[in-house]
């Protein structure tokens, strides 16, 4: 390819909407134009790059054994309406009318679609499993889309679907594309951590998420650096931070704490360990009782003061999946006082107490009196109140046991590229997506479901990739592997010569090259796509030349490396394993 | 591939909507799945075939010196109401509202979206020309989608822009896409025809439309077989049937013809020939006169008894861009008859006659006497009515003398895949699209449209090549260029053995093979198959083995070849040309 007849727009500055790296080196390597709130069109620059990443997935897909078809971009209401997401997705799903007045949903998703495929279309167990993908584009309407493709409302994505007769087979196709997964993050060239992952809304039974590891990254990974347990912060597992509770040494006291709200405050006012404090938060749960009325129930979530509270982790404690927090006017009739000295002991109404794992072990601790400008010290479970109800209620920290006991965690930032679910029979219970078993019985297919977010990788590369000249892409998915750039490309015979030879062997050996032939000055050259970010750079100048040597420069290098000009093509082949 | 890994889903009977062969086809063939009205699954098998046009389609658009893009799906309605064509759509562009109740455009092409990339990032003449092309899903709510693939709403399109400092430059990105086109279309394996075509709505000045020859095609294509002229029937040129208007040698009779209304009737009645009548077309144009109070302007279109009325010509005529037929009231009140007799002779108001080149050479005609019940005999122009206006208002006709002057004109029918168009400058000065010419002047950019309905291929290359058994792909766009059909692969280790070796081999070869090992019965394996229409098959049986031979047969071929076991990949490499 030469520059001049390719579409290269590169900016200065970024636009002021960029707040992140990712975005604004993508906005100014002119990889996408803004169209509209988190609506993108993809630059010939930024194609080529999804292009690669769409191609190694689908390599990787094929070969294990999934098959690629694609599925409508507009789908009838009707199909949603089978699985009551036609309701449950809220204004996420962009809903579209025809001109027949009929509903449609413009698709953030497809297991409605795949699974309407595969119920008409397979049978039998003999035809089963099934594993079938596509790439294709998705539209979720966020309510603020940000940071260019990483969270963007149109974008593309892979999603694959596998169909299995039963749970094993289901945990066999969930293992194959785990493992394909893996395959194809490590062709990116990017560095990456899969983790154990709560369900969450999509509904099924186990999942893992596969980041791409960036300091940038919104999301917490926590992992053992010395065994394999991996999860997410929603999913990983806090161990109590005290073995066991010891024997009570002091006596409740009523401290006098006004205006002291916080367990910082309380603990610096006493001059105690945030450690010694617990934090209190009043739920409420409504219900019906079983003559059907309305009732409310009150909750108390208590943590250790220098801890965060983990509401996936909440939402798993039997009888909270639908809590709120309490109300101000709820928490006065609750406990008898205002929010800031609420705590176990001593409630005006009925509380059901949850506990830490580590609260519940602790003993001669910090609460609130339920009394307005009081706290007790030397509290005790058991002695001043009930022994409470114990959950996994809190964000790990770093140094937390590993669950599997085989060191202490660690936490670094990720960026969510990919997401593979165990569905079980959610979709096919409600879509009555059978199949005839061996003993010739109908049963619902057990299903999984397995998205890579494929314009979000391109975030998620530069985010870990990049410096203050701009982008660094890995070989593997980068615009172009190899630039040439001549010095005076218009100007000398022999430059010209050389660049166009290079260009010629450097493509006929299958290297994906640019020829930079605008004509630039160096320095302008060179700005643009060490801000494009092509890994591997080869000067051509007069001068080298007459030493017989061209100069190459990785993207990462300090410095230049004089090269032969015979042995340019074999060097730049190596350097991508070709 | 092995069949029992792909998706394959044939059905003996089309559902009950498709109703051209095509659709049936796709349907029982498996390669399309209705989601709803106008909207399908690309099943694996068909998706095979869209990832080869698409392919051919890429490759040749990159030679041609396009760029890929991609524009988004959905598009802000700011940008369509810069061209006046939110409000012009009309109901085949489906519009949606986001979140904030924004209006967006899901895309039914992307003028628009391109014009606004450019015109951001094309300063100079020194950046022209470009062309910049995607391959991308459109959505069109037609009034009543059908035929499948053929006439659906969700499809997949190439959409290409070119832009050019001049109407010279415009003309030369017109040729190079012409000349793409051709390649793209030849490549296929399909027969085809470009014909010179009318604008239409999209604008512009000059346009040519690719067609594939298909018996069942909707179009009517116009060629000369002694020259290039070719056009489609909107666009060919009419020349009059009669070189000179010969001298009256009848007199003028009001010849009775109750309940006669129809040419036919009247020539029957009459003991004359159809060509020897004129029918008479009532238009009404409404309008403002020059005080701004609505005023309505009587037409009569006059052609021959045997011709066709084009209204897209009638549309020409200065004066009717946007006219209408007349309503019974108005033809009474200009005529002073009932429709079926009306003329040009004595009407009661003012009325423009215009009459078709062949009617203006004609002398002692027949038409309506403006009088219930009566024709006029033996009419003639300038004796009997002023001279007519003079205009091409007809359909040609097979044996009409082409307009090029070398021969005469043969029709034959085709499905429009494609179409080229050369916009000018009508979507640069309403979106204010201009660059900096050679004299550092702003003009507006010279742009060039280019469509190929890549889905709807699928459905024109089968309605060109299919018989009683099923599809027949060419072999560049067959989902799989070659299948293995083992005759017990189940229970012969030999035969199982070498269907297994010329998979492994042919595949090594470069070869696009199935091998079904699904263990079907012949019968039913050959059906599929030849439903599928892969064009080449190789039958490994035991018997044929045991003489060292397989058996090749072509899709067309009437009976198989014997083969030798060691020459069939040199054989079927031959074949495909590889």
């Amino acid at each position: 390819m030469r520059a001049s007849r390719f579409f290269i727009s590169t900016l200065k500055e970024a636009p002021s909407d960029a707040e992140i790296v990712s975005h604004k080196l993508m906005m100014r390597a002119g990889m996408i134009k803004r169209l509209g709130s988190g609506i993108y069109t993809y630059m010939p620059m930024g194609l080529k790059v999804i292009r690669k990443v769409e191609a190694i997935v689908r390599e990787e897909m094929n070969k294990a054994g999934a098959i690629e078809l694609v599925m409508p971009f507009v789908q009838p209401a009707e199909l949603w309406q089978e699985t009551g997401r036609w309701d449950k997705m809220g204004p996420e799903m962009m809903r579209v009318k025809d001109r027949h007045g009929r509903d449609y949903a413009i698709q953030p998703t497809s297991e409605e679609v795949v699974t309407d495929v595969v119920r008409s279309e397979l049978k039998s167990y003999r035809q089963l499993p099934v594993n079938v993908y596509q790439i294709q584009t998705k539209f979720r309407d966020e309510r603020r889309p940000r940071f260019g493709l990483m969270r963007g409302r149109e974008f593309t994505m892979k999603d694959a679907y596998s169909f299995d007769k039963d749970i094993e087979g289901m945990q066999k196709s969930y293992t194959a594309m785990f493992d394909a997964y893996t395959k194809i993050f490590s062709r990116f060239g990017l560095k990456f951590r899969a983790v154990a992952a709560d369900t969450g809304a999509i509904g099924g039974s186990f999942s893992h998420e596969f980041h791409v590891i960036a300091q940038t990254g919104e999301d917490a990974l926590v992992y053992c650096p010395t065994s394999d347990y991996a999860a997410n912060m929603e999913a990983a597992e806090a161990m109590p931070l005290i073995a066991q509770r010891a024997a009570p040494t002091q006596e409740l006291f009523k401290a006098p704490t006004p205006d002291t709200v916080k367990c910082e405050q309380v603990a610096e006012l006493l001059g105690l360990k945030l450690s010694q404090t617990v934090k209190s938060i009043a739920l409420t749960v409504e219900k019906e009782d079983a003559n059907g009325r309305a009732v409310k129930e009150n909750w108390l979530l208590l943590i250790r003061g220098d801890h965060e509270l983990n509401e996936v982790k909440v939402n798993k404690v039997p009888g909270l999946a639908a809590f709120r927090f309490a109300t101000e006017a709820e928490i006065r009739e609750a406990y008898g006082t205002v929010p800031g000295y609420l705590g176990p002991i001593a409630t005006k109404a009925k509380v059901n107490v949850v506990a830490d794992r580590t609260v519940a072990n602790m003993s001669d601790f910090v609460c609130g009196a339920n009394e307005e400008g009081f706290h007790f010290t030397g509290a005790n479970w058991g002695r001043d109140c009930p022994e409470p109800q114990v959950a996994d209620l809190r964000n790990v920290i770093e140094g937390d046991a590993s669950p599997d006991g085989k060191g202490v965690l660690a936490i670094e930032r990720g960026i969510e590229v990919g997401h593979v679910f165990q569905l079980g029979t959610a979709y096919s219970e409600k879509m009555e997506a059978t199949f005839l078993d061996e003993s010739g019985k109908p049963a619902p297919l057990q299903m999984g479901c397995y998205g890579i977010g494929v314009t979000r990788i391109l975030g998620a590369a530069i985010e870990q990739n990049f410096d203050d000249k701009g982008i660094i892409w890995p070989d593997a998915i980068a615009p172009f592997e190899v630039v040439l750039a001549p010095m005076g490309y218009d100007r000398s015979e022999l430059v010209k010569a050389e660049a166009d030879r290079l260009l010629a062997e450097l493509e006929a050996a299958g290297v994906d090259v640019i020829l930079d032939d605008r004509g630039l000055r160096p320095g302008s050259m060179f700005a643009d796509w060490e801000l494009i970010g092509v890994p591997h750079r080869v000067v051509i100048g007069e001068r080298g030349l007459k030493d017989g040597n061209l100069e190459y420069q990785g993207r990462r290098d300090e410095a230049a490396t004089a090269v032969p000009v015979a042995d340019m093509v074999g060097f730049i082949k190596a350097k991508l394993g070709k």
